[in-house]
């Protein structure tokens, strides 16, 4: 039975950090809210989520027969060691969770660099708001998550230069995404502190030669980055 | 061998949420940077963060003998089924945690109310932007966030008017958290949504009336509320 993955379509967003780890351990999945046809599509999202007994708050969320899960962090927690993309003990799980959770936190400060003020609200109508937070969150926030996995990395005895252990978990996979999306949305800031973060570089270099995760790259599954998602190109907010 | 509890202190904060838990189990703990003496304090807390090899992203965190755990939802997801305040099994566990990190983005959200723009600001440095911020949080999130924790009660098929299984468990004493904290922070659009959430308030009365809970409350160990912390009472944000 393939897992069901459900996400907003057209965004990268959330959504990202799960189908990253579905496709690195070449998961079967479905990405139902992309497909069309009965019981696929939006539509049915929201409905399962409306009727489910254990309702989900917001996508993106994980479906395996009566089983649904959600929070991003809590899908990566249950899928990490079942496809091999996480350990197993108990006390190695909990600290691969707890610097997901910390990716989950810093994801939530990057959305609000562009809405500071109300995600009901567009980017346009909050501008000025946005331009003084990611002021804030250039200078402060960004070394400050930024250096903290540099030093997970660098920590981590097995000097392989993964977050978690001797092998790919799906922590790396999610410091790849946050590395390209920083990127893409902050390109200057990025290519100027280039040099302070040389593990985390090398770690996104080593998750994009991942043969699965460089097909994956390459397909048409992949969504590009837009200004729609978490991670936006508005120039004007980096001056 | 006693918990011991690392957290700023002065607030309640998000190492309140832990606090409820090892004092309705009660667990003997030691609230570390709460005290004063060798290896006690706000510096040891910090020195022990720096030095740790699993180094935590920011307080609060737990230590047993030579495990730290930071993160709320991880903290509370470790604790809960070892002190009696949540499910043991793996299903039930997934679903008592994805609620957590629920509380936990609702906190976020609450937290940046007043303080939208940066927390290296000052409130009064970014007065203009809470309110904005405020003001789409009492109309749109506040809203979503309690109808959906109200909805989850009704849909506890126990019937006992608690948010997981037939008995208390963190989430129960988050929820009385979050409802005691936004109605300090509050007031007025608490009051006008009484009748709404009848089942959170029912809950948040129970917690309340907790033989434990009741002692901690009263004890000089519970912080109060003050404008230092997630929830803050500036009745200005609130016209």
């Amino acid at each position: 039975m393939p897992y069901e993955l459900y996400y907003w379509p057209g965004i990268q967003g959330r959504g990202e950090f799960v189908r990253l780890a579905l496709e690195a351990a070449g998961t079967d999945y479905i990405d139902v809210a992309r497909l069309s046809g009965r019981g696929k599509g939006v539509d049915a999202m929201l409905r399962l989520m409306d009727e489910a007994d254990r309702e989900p708050f917001a996508p993106p969320f994980l479906k395996l027969g009566g089983l649904i899960i959600a929070q991003v962090a809590n899908i990566l927690h249950y899928l990490g060691p079942r496809i091999g993309l996480g350990p197993k003990s108990e006390v190695a799980r909990l600290w691969t969770h707890q610097l997901q959770l910390t990716v989950t936190d810093f994801v939530a400060e990057i959305h609000d660099t562009h809405h500071p003020i109300a995600s009901s609200l567009y980017y346009q109508e909050q501008k000025d708001a946005a331009r003084a937070r990611t002021r804030h969150f250039l200078t402060e926030r960004l070394p400050k998550y930024l250096g903290y996995f540099e030093r997970v990395i660098e920590k981590n005895s097995s000097g392989r230069g993964y977050t978690v252990g001797r092998s790919l978990s799906y922590v790396d996979l999610s410091i790849f995404q946050l590395m390209a999306g920083l990127r893409y949305a902050f390109p200057k800031s990025m290519s100027r502190r280039k040099r302070s973060y040389p593990r985390l570089s090398a770690l996104h270099d080593k998750v994009a030669a991942n043969a699965n995760v460089a097909a994956y790259l390459a397909s048409e599954r992949r969504i590009a980055f837009n200004e729609d998602g978490v991670f936006r190109g508005y120039p004007e907010l980096e001056q």
